[in-house]
């Protein structure tokens, strides 16, 4: 059918193999000719016995990151276009493709004072998590949502959204969204808003807030579920306080922690119970000090951000001094462990929505020896 | 097959109804003696056009309950066989029957210095409501909770609980549950707890709220959804600052109430955004001074009792003027309307959740000369 | 508020019970004024141990039955008013009322050659069963639906509906409806049909059957879930060819039975697997020959009757031998078997989703001395 | 932290780009050397306006493929290692890969006489679907199931299965599996199974069909829901009589089609009357003669076989005339239309569960000018 056929088949020796005779070439040059493949030389890598990814353990430094974010803010605009000023992690083992994990985007965005960043709205499913630094506001369908350390802010898809900084001071902060899933499943939408500055309202607390963030509480205004969070603003205040609690029982002898010394918060939808975002999840974790975790494996990526404190990290074969603002990537499948002398706060997000959706979700604690 | 069949049978004249001859006597008295009942001669009862409960609109003034609560404080023992010194309201429709609605019983409980209700458990599902007063904490499976005005504190059935006062103050609180609806179901289990006193400790804060009650966060130990909500109270901190947040909003330009001055906030199950409590719905009401609602009808019943304020109530042909801890119920499809010009108040709990999940659910708003 | 309360309370001796004082006296006049009842004269009645049903096991005779009917068949029209010559099974316990259990109706239907029952709806959710004859078509909202023996035909809530005997000899039939349940929760709607005579087509197959009797295939026209079924007649040939199937896999040494020859299937709503109502499941059971089933409690009332065969029945203390057409009442919780030294097969009706969906179910199987 | 990142930013001017300046390139180097890559640079590609799948419409002929399969059949061995004598479809946009859509795997498979493929298992869902031809069982955990023209049999992840060709002549079919999807995914398991020969039983139909086969009937055995369909093969008997059904419906005035002259019917799960595979949907469409139909797009992609009749498909810019066999590829968002002026039957599957299951399904019919 057609003349292009980008396939070419490399016959290879092995169990189940075929004999390699000039018939058998014959017909691979007709399989290429036609845009075939066949399974039996290819099974070992689509079908492996367990999780192989491409993706790598990684570590990005935020000493590193933020000056060459600094950096761009002097070289790069903001405007339309290029619509953010936005810095993507890319996974070495992913062909350079500004993809942290197959389906995960994770960038540094970084603003100047008295910057815009222009309004567009896109499928994708988007938050932004805060480390340091405060005076943005993330205008979401028209309400202007406070950007401070510490704050989780999800995004829903094809929501409108600019980013204000009125402040005097740069600021900069960490972008996750779920970029290379919906380009992958060729399902992405994307449309600029109207090109002039938007209410630049800078409030204390976003409506979204003052609706919606009262524990146990919904208004009877918005009854039914909404597939990602209506709340926009989950505020460190609340995170801290949640995490010191769960460590307080747990020295009070009530179980609150998933292993000693070890607190964690998913953030979720009020609306459901479940994650904030359809095909993004978000956590976060507290070890105190002298805590060692579990090693664990999971189907599926994930992308922690050091909040706090300093600590050792293992990822397969990888080990790492981590601090503040410091990135690092779990792929899928692959055994890590956290742990910290001094006590470590890490903020944590991963694709588990889209795994648990499509039923692909498998886990494993390893072993003392693993 | 019996010989004492309870069945006698009323032959009506009308449309669709047989001549009454001897033979249709006899015929009738051979249905009785084997216990069998005509269609014809029962369906404008049992299939009204629209829904005609039997249950009636009702009022209990506090003025009058409260008295007799402590006249019963005087006279009534707390414990074992007895259970609770609650005393039921009995819908003035329902035969005598200590049922507020066909599906619902309401209390008021009363708790002397020092005294404790012991310990049991039954799968009817209960809150309390405290509209005044301090100094009684029930302990849920072990976790004392405190009560105060304004908290609404649901507990799931089949949850061992017991109550005591630690203050040198009687207390008094509504007690909702859904007797009438597993007493109908027969579906009721219940089981003394132990005899002897229970943990008498007085924290400012259930453990099951510094697990629960930061809004959108989840512990990571609790991540299956539960059928009834994991938090054991609902503080009217939060409760009053959501309803001044919406009228706010409301002043603002905002849509966030569900009618000009009508804010309203659902208890929610966080595990899951449904209601708190699998057969009871609980929401909180406030009209700021002024506002008169819509007339509305749905197929349900509900319970409100007035928190604060003063306003007029409009249950089918009955009107009321209501102040703090009057009661009231609204049956199944009777039109009702509430109104103030200073500012009113309520708690609601209602069937909800039961119509619901039977799909039996229909409302209406009424026009304006209804 | 009231002067005319029903409330009479009559005060006991006993555990947990007060003195009676003359002020305790004076205390309950007060309560019946006021339309109040204590908990504690009421609570070994209200909130039992398990659960104590007032219905009773019960079992009608179909030859007691069937006569009867055709007595009212030459004795009562059928027409605008009185709706269906339809005769309901009071249960004993249940106060003369036409409720076979708490929640449920059974009535045996009859209707002459030649007669059509009007068109009506109601929110009542009902089936047809049919355990002998043929000749009448149910039409749902003008799909005329062929009754025949074996068949189960359920037919949802505000569906209109009517049935017509086009033959030259009567047909009896079972009906099974929610009306108690919906009575309880005052949740009915009805609305009469034009009197005219409907469409009296009478095809073999009903045009829902045409689109949705294809295993496991779905219609692209209708996608989404429908709280009942769209299947509208669930016919003999298929359940009994499932049933036998079930047994000759067991014969096979494939588990495929719920116990040693006793095979069974639910009716279910193929637009999403679950009960073919929102308030009543039904089934059909076969006990191959020397079959004694386990002695099972459940929370929630069955209604049994007899397909085919003779069989033995045990519920409670009462022991029946029953045969086609009878009919036998299960109330809830109380143990039952079934047993039968030929073969038995049973036609099933129950207020299971009820019990589930409010999360009421319990169940137990008995051991051998049970 | 990497010495070997393979990011390489390649500059480019346009709206929102910064000027090319040597800091600039510098800037970039060190994005680079720290696998960085900006969003300003990639956003185009990564988020477009509307979905831009590097899939690309495309055709294969089943007079092309079979001659090939039966080469195979000639010169490749079946068994362990190779696993299976499977030929995949690779979509020319997607770089030589086996995938016929970025999501969807699509092979013809071939076993000759007295062949036996191995048994094994993998978390990749499948199903076979038989165009012509018959022979051969798929035996799944055991149970051998009959694969005849028409039939549709889905097998889901995690099961053991192998297949035997017990008759005398070869047998092709089509393979259809989500292992493009479960490879993006990092999810996927495999394990192989026992080496010997398995039960070669060749019973007409399996135990899931006996089971499971019959319209609206659940086993009492089996009432929880299942992620993927306990029935193993949907037989062609079935899917044409509801085909029919639905055109003769139509000609009878029933809205009973989605388009004048296009029945269709999904394969769907009878434990929730969803999609057979958590991954995969699977349907059958139907034009009459003289049909066509409307233009469509929809995001995910689908693959199409003509299972009998000659029809004319517009896929994006393609026009292709078809036949039997035939299986060709409409990608996300490119609209498609099928015609027919003597009829045409067309197996359809595609990816629709999981960009239903992420939100990320949309749909669009498009005008006559379209």
């Amino acid at each position: 059918m057609t003349t292009s056929s980008p396939v070419r088949i490399n016959a290879t020796d092995g169990p189940g193999q075929p004999e390699r005779t000039p018939q058998l070439e014959s017909l691979y040059r007709g399989f290429e000719s036609e845009s075939l493949v066949p399974l039996w030389t290819e099974i070992g890598e689509l079908m492996p016995a367990e999780p192989a990814s491409k993706a790598v353990p990684h570590l990005w430094r935020w000493s590193a990151l933020l000056p060459m974010a600094e950096q761009a803010g002097g070289l790069v605009p903001v405007g339309r276009g290029g619509e953010r000023r936005a810095i993507a992690l890319a996974n070495p083992g992913l062909g350079g493709r500004p993809f942290v994990t197959p389906t995960l985007w994770a960038a540094i965005q970084y603003l100047n004072p008295c910057e815009d960043a222009p309004v567009h709205r896109h499928t994708q499913h988007a938050f932004r998590f805060v480390v340091e630094g405060e005076g943005v506001w993330t205008v979401v369908n028209g309400d202007p949502v406070a950007m401070r350390r510490g704050d989780f802010l999800p995004q829903a898809g094809w929501h409108w959204h600019g980013h204000h900084n009125r402040s005097d001071r740069p600021m900069a902060w960490i972008d996750g969204l779920d970029i290379p899933l919906q380009y992958f499943a060729d399902a992405t939408f994307f449309e600029y808003g109207p090109d002039g500055t938007e209410a630049v309202d800078t409030p204390k607390r976003s409506r979204a807030e003052r609706l919606w963030g009262h524990p146990g509480l919904r208004p009877l205004t918005h009854l039914a579920p909404t597939p990602a969070t209506p709340l926009l603003a989950y505020r460190w205040e609340y995170t801290d306080r949640a995490l010191t609690e769960q460590l307080a029982l747990e020295a009070e002898g009530c179980p609150a922690t998933i292993e000693p010394g070890h607190a964690a918060v998913r953030y979720t939808n009020p609306t459901t119970g479940q994650d904030v975002l359809p095909t993004i999840r978000a956590e976060f974790h507290r070890l105190a000090q002298g805590t060692v975790t579990a090693a664990r494996r999971e189907t599926g990526s994930s992308v922690f951000q050091v909040f706090d404190g300093v600590g050792e990290i293992g990822v397969g074969q990888h080990n790492w001094k981590v601090e503040r603002g410091d990135l690092f990537v779990v792929p899928s499948w692959v055994p890590f462990t956290l742990s910290s002398e001094v006590g470590l706060d890490l903020f944590r997000f991963s694709d588990a929505p889209v795994v648990e959706r499509l039923g692909l979700l498998r886990s494993r604690e390893e072993g003392n020896n693993a």
